[in-house]
Order: C-alpha cells, then structure tokens, then sequence
C-alpha cells in the first residue's frame, strides 16, 4: 500500500537550504506513473536552480531532481506499455510524447517544454509522478543509482558525441571541460573507438581523472590559452571533434581553436553568454561547424541501460558517493566545490 | 600554332583600373595544361581585389580572374587524361591534386592554398596555364560563358545547399543576401525540391529576381530587421535551412534567427567579421548548427555541367551581359555597383 | 447529423465484384477520429485483394481501400489535436502510435501491422474510423482526389527516393516499372534534381507518359533485356540509383544491372518470389546495394501536402479519372488491365 | 646498396607448391617506389591463387603477396611526398591514384583494377615496386607484421562495419564467418561501442576465439540453422547489422536472418555464387538492406596503425604465426586447414 503522505526536498528560494517537508503523495492522472524513486542524481543544473538562482524555476516550492530511476507503484488511466512493480528511468523532462520532435524521438527537443524541479516536482522525494511517454525499463544487471545518472549526466555526453557529433572510430576529440558531462564524454569517446582524446580543463583533480578515463593528453588552459596549440603538437593536426561543456564565450573559443580543417565543434554548456565565432575569411575557409546538442533521445537513455548491462561500458567510477534524503543539503554543497574529484552524486531517498 | 605573347588584364595597385598588357604567353609545366580562354566570369571576389583592395595579393602586376573556360592547345608532361583541343572548364584555384582533402574529393580544402589572381595569374588573358588536376570537362551542350560562371558562381551555392546543408526535398530554405550567389541558391533550391523559399535582401531589384527565380516570400531587411518574424507569418514556423552570402555579423544574426528548432544554418560569406552566436541558451536548447561552407568539389562543378546540358537547370538568365577584355574595367564598375539586377558578367578574352 | 447507416464497397469473395452495400456508419473510440471520405484512390494492392486474391485478408466481408482523404466529423475520446470540420488525409493504415517504429516517425513499420481492406474497414465508404494518429492536415490549395493519392501513390516513391534511396541532386536514376508508383517516382525524381533519368516498362504507353514526365530514356524490356546496355550507351555510366516498383525476379534483376559501380537499387514491389544477387564476385566487388523500401512516413505524406499546396510539385496529370462509388467496380477493372494509360484512379463516395 | 637479384615465392600452376626462384630486382617507375619487404601477410586470397585455382592469375609465374609493410629503399621520377628509408605499408592493391574512384577516397574500386599476385609481382619477395599513391606510413609503435595485416585482414571489416555498414555505438551486430576476418570483425565492433555481439562459426575453435575477442553468443549454424532465432532468445530482437565473411548462399541466407526490422546486412565474402533474397514481401515489408563491401579505402588503413600505435586497438592477438619465405609452403598449407584456431600468418621475407 502506498502512503498518502512523503518526505521531499523543496526549493523555497534559491541561496537557501532545501527544506525537507511532508507532503501529499502525488495521484497519476491518465497516461501518467507513479514511481517509487529509489535513486536521484544531483547534477550542476541544480547548483544554479538551488544555489546560484541563475535559473529560474515557475514556482516555489518545487521539488527538485530530475535524474530518477525507481519501481512503479501505480499507473494512471490507459497506460498499457508498464506494469506496477517494473524497474524504470525517466526521461529527466516530462515529455509530452505527442509533438513532432517527440514523434520523431527527439524528445528533448519537446515543444511541451516542461522540467522537473522548474515547472513540475522532481524525484527528490520518496514519489514522483512521471508520463509513461518518459519511462525507459532498466535491465537487471543495472543498479538503481547508475540507472539514475544515466538518465542525464552519460546520455547528454553521448548524444553530443553520438547524435551530433557523428563520432566515426579511428577521430580525434577534444573535451573542453571535464566535469561529470566531461568525464563521461571521454569514457564514451573511448567506448566508441575515438582515435585520440585531448582533454582540458583548469582543474588538476578534473585533468587527472581525464587521464584516468581514457584522455591522451590533458592541458591546463592557464598554462596553454590556445589548447589547439598542444593538440598540434601532440598530434600533428587539429582534432575532427570537439565539445564544450562549460558554456563561456572563451571556453567556446578554446573550443574552435583545438579543430582540424573540417572540424566539427559540439555545444553543451549553456549560459546567457553570446560566444563570438572566429573570423568568418577562418570559419568558412577552413569548413568549420558549430553544433548545438541540447539533452538526450530516449535512445540514448535505453542504449546506454543496455551497453552498461552487459558489460561495454563501466561506470563503476561514476557515481561519487550516496546520501540520504536528509542529507541533500550537504551533497549540493559538495557538488558545488571546484577540485573534489568528483564525478556524480546520487540522493537515495528511501535509505 | 600559339602565339608567344597575349593580352592581359593585370592588377598593379587595388583602386586603381586593371592594366590591359602585352605579356609572354606562359608554358606549362609537368601537370599542368595551357588553357585558350573562351570566357571567363566575374565574381564578388575581383572587386575585394581589383577595387576595395582588402583581400591581398601575394604580388604585384598579377593577371586576375578566376571563372574560366576554354579549350586545351597544350598539355606539360605527365598529363594522359586531357587531350589537346578539348572544351575544359577550371577548378576556380590551382589545386595541388595530391593532398589530403583533394585526395577526399573536398578540393576547395587543399593544402596548398594557391588562388588564381592572387599568387597565379589568372583568365582574364587570352592564355592561362593551370594544373591538369583541376580540369574538367565540359559536355557539349553547354557554351563557355555558361561553363566559366558554374565554375563559381553556380557551384558554390550547390556545395553550400548539398554537402555542407544536406537540404533535402520538402524542406524550408532561407536565402540571406540575393546577389549573384544567392540568386542562383534560389534556382538551385527550387531544383532540389525546396518546399519553401524565403530571400533577404536590401535591394529591391535582387528581391524582385529572387521572387522571379523561385522564391516564395522577399523580405527587406530594412523593414523588417528580424526576417525569422516574417517566415514564421507565412510558414507557421521557422526554416531547416539558412544561407548566408553577406559575411557581416548583422547578417549572420540575422540567418540564426530564420531557424526552426533543429534548424542549420550555412555560411558561405566571408570577412574579416567575427559574429556572436545567440545566447548558448537558446543556440543549444534548440539544437541550432552554423556550418562553414567554403567554395566547391570538382564533383559540384562537373554535375552542374551535365545538369544544364541536361535541361534540368536553366542558366539562361544567369549571364547578364558579356564583355571584350578591353572592356574589363567597365565590367568590374558595373558589378561594383549595387542593385544593377546583374547576376553574372563574363569576359571573353578571344572577342 | 450523422447519419447512422451507409453505403461501402465490400469484398466477400476474391475475384468476384465488390458489392455495394448498406452498413451502420462506425463509431469511434478512444483516439480515434470518424472520416467523412471525400476521395479514396485505388491501388495495385486493391487488385490483390479484389480481384486476384494472391493477398489475402484477415476477414470477409470487408470494406476496402486505404488511400483516403475528408473531413472529420466526430472525435473519440482524447483526441485533442484535431477538430470536427478540419479537412484530413489518413496514413495509409491504422498504426499504433506507441511502439518503437511510430515514436521514431518510421510509420511503415508500425509493430501492430494492422491494415485497411485487410483487417480494418477501409474507405471505399461513406465514413470510415482511423485512429488520430494516423491524420495528417490538409491544405487549403489542395483538393480531396490530390491529397487521397499523395497519401500512398505519392508518398511510396518519395520514400524510396529520399529515404531509403538518399537520392542527391545530380545523380542519374533508374525507374523499373512506371505504372502509378513508377510514374510518380519519374515526376518526384525530376523535382529532385536528378541528373539523368531511365525508364524500363513493357507498355508502350507507359514509356511515353514516362518520357511526357521527365524521363531522358525509355527502354522497352522486350527489346533489350539488359536495360543497363542502353544506358550506358547514353550515359556512359551506370545509374547511381535504381526503383523496382515491380517485384519480380526477373525485374530485381534487371534493376541491378543498371547500376553503376557504387550504385544503389532501392526495391519497393513485392510478391512471393526470391530474386537472385548477381554472383558475390560482382555484387561485393562493385560494391552495390539493395535496400528494401516500404510504404511511408507520415512526414512522407505530410511534406508532399506542402509541395502540391506551394506549386513545387505539379500533380495535375495523376488522376486519371474519378468514379462514384457505385462504379468502383468498372474502376477496377480499368486498373487491372494493362497499356490503359492510368495512372491513378479515385472513388468519391459523395458523389 | 641494393641488390640486383633476390628471392620470391612465385607460382607456376595452381595446385603445386610455390617456387622459391632468384630473380631480378624490380625497379620503380614514374610515381613508383621500390620497397624492402619486412612482412606480408597471407590471406583466404592466397589460398584461392596458389592451392584451389578458383580465382585466375593474368599471367605465370607470378610473385604473390598483397599484405605488405616494409622500408623505402629507392623512389622512382617523381615521387616527392615519400622519402628513402621510411617505414610504410602498401595499399593491397597497385592503386592508379587518379580515377574518380581513387580521386573521391574510394581506392578499393580504383577503375585500373590491378591485383598484386594476379597481374603484379607481389609481396612474397625480398622487395616490390608499389605506386607511390598506395603508400601509407606506419607510426614508429607499430611493427610490420602488425602493419601488414592491417592492410588487408583490419581493414576489410573495419570497412565493412565503418563505411558500408555505418555501425553507431549501442547497435546489436552479428559477424557470420569468424576466420581471419571476421575475428577481427568482433574486435573492432567492441571497439566502436557495438551493444551486442553475436557470432556465427561451424568450427568450435572459431566460436571460441569469437568469445575470447568479445562476442556475447556463438552459434553453431549445424545445431542452429536459423540463427536469427537464437539471437531473438538472448537478445529479445534481431540485430541492426550482420556481417558475412563466407560467400556462400546458405550463409548469406543464414545472415539475412539474424536481422531486425529495418537491420543492414553487410557481404564481404565473395565467390561464384548467386544468392537469393528472401520474398520480396519480407525484405521490402521489413526494410531490409544487403550492401556489398569490398577492401577498404586507404583512410581505413591509416586509422587502424593511429589506433594501434595509441593503444585503443589490440591485435596482441592477430599474427598467430611468422614465417620465413623458404617456408612460405608450410604457411600456406596451415592457412588452408580449418579450425587450427590461425588468426593471420604472417612471412618474413629478411629473416
């Protein structure tokens, strides 16, 4: 039996702790879930929700947490697809699953435009209400809390390297901050037969662990400004593919300056900033492009769920730590420190 | 038998007239072809050389022009695939044939960079030597003025529109800067399929051609600064496919804002320029791509030959008025000139 | 009002006439929209069903007819993206909208492969029932007869040629079989940008409506069983891609022979035969392919629906002739015999 | 200095052993290079030329030997990209270098088809004149025997999984045929991020290699003649991409099997043979691909030395065996025997 009653971690106004309350469990309306979350991942897109206020949610309070993987408890009206006791991730938006982007499985590009912990209440909390559109069944060999970290902080780096990038074994690749979106896009740049890996970042406990998963050479932009420079010189050439995760005009810079002639530049750290592109006599001359790559597929999300379950990519190192529900607080301090070593932190509410 | 000198059209200082001189008529070497032009076009690049000086020369007196068609009266050792008097058009710089992009077929990469008109001499003579690698035959339908103009000013929106844009039929196009360039996008657009053409120009003249030519919609700039407002008025929603001819930032911007979600945006005009992308918010959370495209294959040029020799692409509009190399300066004057209605002019050295 | 009965063309029994007759009007249910049919188009699967019976159906009696267009008069619970009165053409069979083919905007391929005139009452009807997801809007500029043929016979060779053939502008084409799909697939490729264009049919006739729609070449088997011959000796190479609209083996493999070294031969007629791969030595050393293309995307029918509103795509010459309902069996029976000319026919069962 | 005679392997009649003659010293050409052979590989080729007869020589005696690597040690006219002394491997055939094919990175379909051990005096000798343009050079981590296979027994299913069967990380693939080359199949499909492996062998040892280098299941065809079937038991599907190595109509059926819907079968294996399709029904119904791939392109070839010479790619594994030329016979005899659990062998024509 389900209570009626639950604990959640609450936005009240960002700059503040989480508030841990009792609230109503939610009912699952027609083609809705209702998810037990036995995992929530943590991830920067909280730090600017809860701490920084830098993006705006709809409503306060709102649950946060939109990394989620769980058992379903209870369906709404007319989901057929599930059944109540199924192990299942979430997309990590409540997608509408009936717009064209949807239809043609580029759910995070849905014109529904919803998010949990801005516009809805995320899985920081012992239940969530979810859209079946959005429920992805987790194999058994795949833990809860890999499950919930896949939900986001792998799928956004492989859909980059995968969808947008188009990656082809035997490329070269730079990683312009090497974070948890960072980390994974190099143990997946690995996974998929990429040729070489430059990784860069101002970090030394990020350019390590860069080391660590895969990278041929690590370059600290404080010391090389022009990262292309080091890659020239490593490799003899400018890299096919780059990524940025980081999101400033001068990390995007740093970012066309690693290509080769031909070279394609990925884009998936967000911000307000207006980057400049190189000068366009450079930019057309040398056939660059610059690519956007906003989310995940719900393919991605599935392919990762199954590479993991039978034993191609191991994501062993990935989650950092676990805590508890009432310790939220503290994993959202940790997560906010530079240098920690860090890859990903994972909330279990109901340890 | 050839003449041991000819007459050329010779840049000695940008701002001042070409010079109309008696030189030696060059030998070609190993590789290369003795060219007799027939004609050879104008372009918007001849002006940056001949009049505003702000592309450089690599030296001074140099023959200039770049477009050109003739026949074969000589061939330099080692050349088997040419015969002398064969109708040949030229790949638009002297490329080296052997490098790692002309290898690919992506010639406009090669490693090399030499240009016609800036370290070679160029058409606008009665001779030309160039290298065999960037010879290509022209079918016999199709007369040498039309040849000379497909080797630029035809085939560079055909790469920008199929292997930088990969526009496919049923899709939306915008066309930013109607001149010569942009108005051929516009017939080329219309014969790949486009389902929906927008054109962006200042002049009134080239947004009448361009409506002429196949567009669906002319908008001026001048009266509606945010050409994305007018497509989504009659479209109901953004295009797939930008192009982008004018090489300024505020064109640039302007081109990112036609974009549907999922939208690519081609640029093809160069400058000095360094324009801003849209905020990263709005660039990556709707999946944008800016794509350098920079002139043309050799396969461009050689199936825009056998189209028009085909019937399938009519040029007949295209080449406004022809001209004798004595007129030379004329030409570039008029073409210097803004909303004339010329699409392309061509010199015919043998007039 | 609605009525609550009405007239529909019913098959009983294979090779005997359909029979007109009187049947309640259907209900719809939960997302699931009630079609008043304006124009349904016949098919060459129609003569299948009807007349040979060489495919056979789920149940009899059975309505029949799959290529529909009208107008809504009732919705079932839940659709909330369409409205009573709004014009609409029916995907070409009942799909699912759920599995993993829909959600990929693969229709075709929809897991629950349902069928109208198979399994499902079709709309050689009054009314027929078609679940929401399978509608598609119509524009205002294109009438009823247009829009019912665009959704199979239209829609069939756009989706060999674009996505399961990736036809580029330029490439030269082979059309096996020019009947009503093959026709069409001459008039798209046209559209297209395609360089070159071969037609091979047994009918005289069906050579020179081939030659009246664009084709450069028509080849009469009988003369010259190898089509890829004469196709050289116009082209001087082989084809880079190559329809079979047939399904024979005979056909298969004159399809293949057509092809240029690289060449890919896209097949979309079906029936119970095995063709034979040319011998592995050749096949694999020139690198061919042969990809199987069935049916559409709803983005197929939904493109074409702008193309004919916007005047890209001229469909003026594609319905041969209309009939009321109470014909459709003399429309029939003009489909089945050969050398008539047709190209498509259409019932209006308002008439 | 070197040489004027040396040794060669050359076959006299199929069937009879190779004869270990002196014979003149090559000398390289305009745009040729005369290479010292450090190691060529022998191949399922080999066998067909030397022992079976089934593939035709163009004239005897002829020197065999395609998969070389080797030492620069004189360059014909002309040669400038090359230098005396360098370590490089050789395309496996003696590619033209300016055929569209060659000209557009396609040089397994080079139009002036030439066969080293058919109509050149191959690589089993202590030296081989190579065209200059089919010369790649190896990365000093790499060995030559290492080297050498990569030219023929890598890079063939790199191609096949690569350029022709466009394998994205996360796919289901099945490798039919798990000798030399489909080994090396399995390998580099664990590289590229395949999700699922299966593989298909009559021979125990075959299937257990297959295990060894990464497949997830393996099929004995005797015990399972439907593979497809045991692939939908483990895997709930069939895969997106099969692999055939054999040639043989049963396994190109066998291959056709193991497919998804809309799943790509890849045909590597050559012979006599003439396949047939499935009815046409299945393969059109589910969309179905067969695409042939022949040899590799050069880039193939230069990515796998970058990728072993980084480390991501480990043929530890491949090179069973080296020989010297005097027991090349021996060699050839091992290669020909089944289930011996060979890899690649490899002779030394220096030691």
């Amino acid at each position: 039996m389900i209570a009626t009653t639950m604990r959640a971690a609450r936005l009240h106004r960002p700059g503040t702790p989480l508030a841990i309350e009792t609230v109503p469990v939610p009912q699952p309306g027609a083609g809705e879930l209702l998810l037990e979350v036995a995992a929530c991942g943590l991830c920067g897109t909280d730090i600017h929700l809860a701490v920084d206020g830098d993006i705006p949610v709809a409503r306060t309070p709102i649950t946060l947490g939109h990394e989620a993987a769980g058992t379903i408890v209870q369906l709404g009206a007319g989901v057929a697809s599930f059944a109540v006791g199924q192990r299942v991730a979430l997309f990590p938006s409540p997608i509408c699953g009936q717009c064209r982007f949807c239809r043609a499985g580029r759910e995070s590009l849905c014109e529904a435009t919803q998010a949990y912990g801005m516009s809805h209440d995320g899985a920081l909390a012992r239940y969530i209400v979810a859209p079946a559109a959005g429920a992805i069944a987790i194999p058994d060999a795949v833990d809860f809390a890999t499950a919930a970290i896949i939900t986001d902080g792998v799928s956004t780096p492989l859909h980059a390297l995968r969808s947008r990038g188009a990656l082809r074994a035997g490329e070269a690749v730079a990683v312009v901050g090497c974070g948890g979106l960072g980390a994974h896009a190099i143990l997946l740049a690995r996974m998929m037969g990429a040729g070489f890996i430059a990784a860069i970042d101002t970090q030394p406990q990020a350019r390590a662990r860069a080391l660590d998963f895969g990278a041929d050479l690590a370059i600290d932009p404080a010391e090389q400004p022009n990262p292309g420079r080091a890659i020239r010189a490593a490799l003899g050439r400018g890299v096919d593919l780059a990524l940025e995760f980081v999101g400033r005009p001068e990390t995007v810079e740093a970012t066309l300056r690693c290509l080769d002639t031909g070279g394609r530049a990925v884009l998936v750290g967000v911000g307000p900033a207006r980057p400049a592109l190189p000068p366009l006599l450079a930019f057309v001359g040398r056939e660059h492009s610059v690519i956007g790559s906003f989310g995940m597929d719900k393919r991605d999300i599935a392919d990762l769920l199954q590479l993991v379950a039978r034993g191609r990519l191991d994501l062993s190192r990935s989650v950092t730590r676990s805590f508890a529900l009432a310790e939220v607080n503290e994993a959202l301090g940790q997560l906010a420190k530079k240098d920690t070593g860090v890859v990903r932190l994972v909330v279990e509410p109901g340890r």
